[in-house]
């Protein structure tokens, strides 16, 4: 490149004038590029023209390309002409040269320039190219992508956390899950459907694995079982990873984050395996209790990396969770693991209309409210299994960052609702 | 296949008992197969079982392939055992042989039967083709995938048709469209994205072109112009027309569908000229009016396929619009339609701070409820383009149906919120 002229437009990312050489680093997407001004080789007029670039102003230079062995990529460009595109007001609201480690409440009060940081736009390339495998992994093994509605006339899963919504005269809610309507699909004959879509809980957490607003993939197979579920998601997870590992490198260096990609198959552990697990870290956990923090984080610690929960007690899952068929206490659920984070729960569903609707009854919930789910499976439903996954969890794993929020462009909890 | 023994799971889709023969039509995901049983040749038990197999039940079969000409396939399958998954209930809330027309309400409220017709399910794989295309047209150019939030503090372009939910202590809205969103992220440097993702809007329709949530395929480009915007849009139209041509053949055949597939380049009307066409067919519309419905259909039949209608008035367009440098009271926005229906609306916006501020103004906005979204624009954003396109209404087009409930799996309009 050395003689060519080029153009380079960007943000001024840093400005060092000293007095004599004016130095202009320019970002764009390809990365950072030096402008060397001299003020002995440009004109008055040039060199003024640099110097009122101030920071995060966006200019577009054209100018000699010249070897510069200490520039960022080895090369300097000396500017034949200077356009300011936007002025940055100062000061800024963050530092985008990363000397200053901001609040995480101040950076997403400013998320637009937050994410000039390469270190943080590495977390949503990788989300994108995540997002990207996960949909061509679909579409190869045959699975149609669906949409199904956000606003509902009752809860999903009869859970209470809902928000609710004016819906012209009616009242609505905001749909926790796609759970029955991709259940639903299954007496369509589609016989493989996706979904990635947004999902609402108006749970009142203030933990860094939790948002009210969140990314979920879905899945939904028709005439395979449990053992199905598992495979297609680990078998989803190991192409994730292999594409974020060749495609993403960039990204994980900024990032510095070695992807951990386990050569083993993902372990299988039963629930009365991990209370004996859990207790012998001196963690209280009895059978029929779920995973509190304390086992989650004891459990992770053992397992290190990703690993299935299986043989779930019946009594502390889903009512269209599909109960073992030798052991009917047990049931098919599975939650996916990687070490004390659930990034995702599946089973084999309930089929047959009989069994459903007395598990709805003896999970204490009215069978009316769920008329139309119920229909579905009057007129011939098809075994079914499946899984729903954290979008946003997977992300924290594959770039390893501590805060959900950092997976989220523009998250939502109890106290955040802008920008 | 001929003497080969095989398994066949699937939809009992009719039997036909001729006393010394009973043929059973089993529909799966690949289509019909003729189960032929003749009491001559198979035990009385056998017969019973075939006989047992209502409509709509889910049986699984294992025979072997005999050829006969006249069956569906130009085979048929003896039966050698014969299972019952799931049996249905009779009578059925909808007929899935195609004989008598349901009404859409009937259809709606049983979407899982619905959809079994394979005419109806064609429309699905033709929706979920157009996303695929549309997902890796965006990968393949350099797009990142984002994700916005559908929980907002405040109205997005300033309208009242918002739907209103409680969020906690505080009130809050459905997203109306990611358009703030998406510009933000045009100050952050990731320079294109994209988004597809629900929209919601309050409005009190009821025509055959709206719903209350819709799909709407977003993009957004630095450093681009309205040409490059359009541009693009074109291209993708084009790439999409292709990949359903030549993968959506059956689905397509099955709807009776010809694609009508452009040769030359969309015609660009601009708005002026669009008035004198819709004046010259008698239907009135001055200067400065948006289209109405009549005037969109002598337009939609002058124009016969798809073109772009520029050079709109800035008074009728939204604030973020860039008026045209030269003549202002022109503004930088574009529609593409196809016939008489919108499927897409764009521009280049304004990245200005002051002219930004001043039109929100001059539209009677207030800019305290803009202040997250201004702050983007204060310190240092691009030029950049960018378009929201119907995913439904495209739907249409590429199926030839006229209602857009029959593009959506479970529309919501303000009569219907279930299933």
């Amino acid at each position: 490149m050395a003689g060519e002229t080029v153009q380079i437009t960007g943000w001024v990312h840093e400005i060092r004038d000293l007095g004599g050489i004016v130095f202009v680093l320019i970002r764009d997407k390809n990365g950072i590029t030096q402008l060397t001004a001299p003020s002995k080789k440009l004109s008055e007029e040039m060199m003024e023209d640099v110097r009122a670039a101030r920071k995060e102003t966006i200019v577009s230079v054209t100018g000699k390309v010249q070897e510069s062995p200490k520039a960022p990529n080895g090369v300097e460009i000396i500017p034949d002409n200077i356009d300011i595109i936007n002025v940055s007001q100062l000061p800024l609201p963050l530092d985008t040269t990363e000397k200053v480690d901001a609040e995480m409440d101040t950076r997403l009060d400013s998320r637009f320039m937050d994410l000039r940081k390469h270190d943080v736009s590495a977390i949503f390339k990788i989300k994108s190219q995540m997002l990207h495998t996960t949909r061509n992994y679909f579409y190869d093994h045959d699975f149609t992508e669906i949409t199904t509605p956000k606003l509902v006339a009752s809860a999903t899963e009869g859970g209470t956390e809902l928000f609710p919504i004016t819906y012209f005269e009616k009242e609505a809610f905001l749909g926790q899950s796609p759970q029955l309507y991709k259940q639903m699909m299954m007496g369509t004959g589609l016989d493989r459907v996706f979904e990635i879509g947004q999902i609402f809980r108006a749970e009142e957490h203030d933990t860094l694995r939790h948002l009210n607003e969140a990314l979920s993939i879905d899945a939904e197979m028709s005439f395979k079982s449990q053992q199905d579920a598992m495979d297609l998601l680990e078998d989803l997870i190991r192409n994730i990873l292999a594409d974020i590992s060749d495609k993403c490198r960039g990204e994980l260096e900024d990032l510095e984050h070695p992807l951990d990609v386990p050569s083993e198959p993902f372990p299988v552990v039963p629930y009365e395996r991990v209370i004996d697990i859990v207790n012998s870290h001196d963690v209280e956990m009895n059978y029929g209790e779920d995973l509190n923090r304390a086992a989650e984080k004891v459990l992770g610690e053992e397992m290190g990396s990703y690993y299935f929960i299986t043989e779930w007690p019946s009594a502390i899952k889903p009512f269209y969770v599909m109960p073992n068929v030798a052991e009917p206490e047990k049931s098919t659920a599975f939650d996916l693991m990687y070490r004390d984070l659930e990034l995702s729960s599946g089973s084999q569903r309930v089929h047959d209309y009989e069994t459903l609707y007395n598990q709805l009854e003896a999970k204490d919930l009215n069978p009316d409210s769920f008329e139309k789910y119920l229909e579905a499976f009057k007129y011939g439903m098809p075994p079914h299994s499946g899984w729903g996954m954290g979008a946003d969890r997977l992300t924290m794993v594959l770039t390893g960052v501590k805060n959900i929020r950092e997976t989220v462009l523009f998250p939502r909890d109890r106290r955040r609702l802008t920008p």
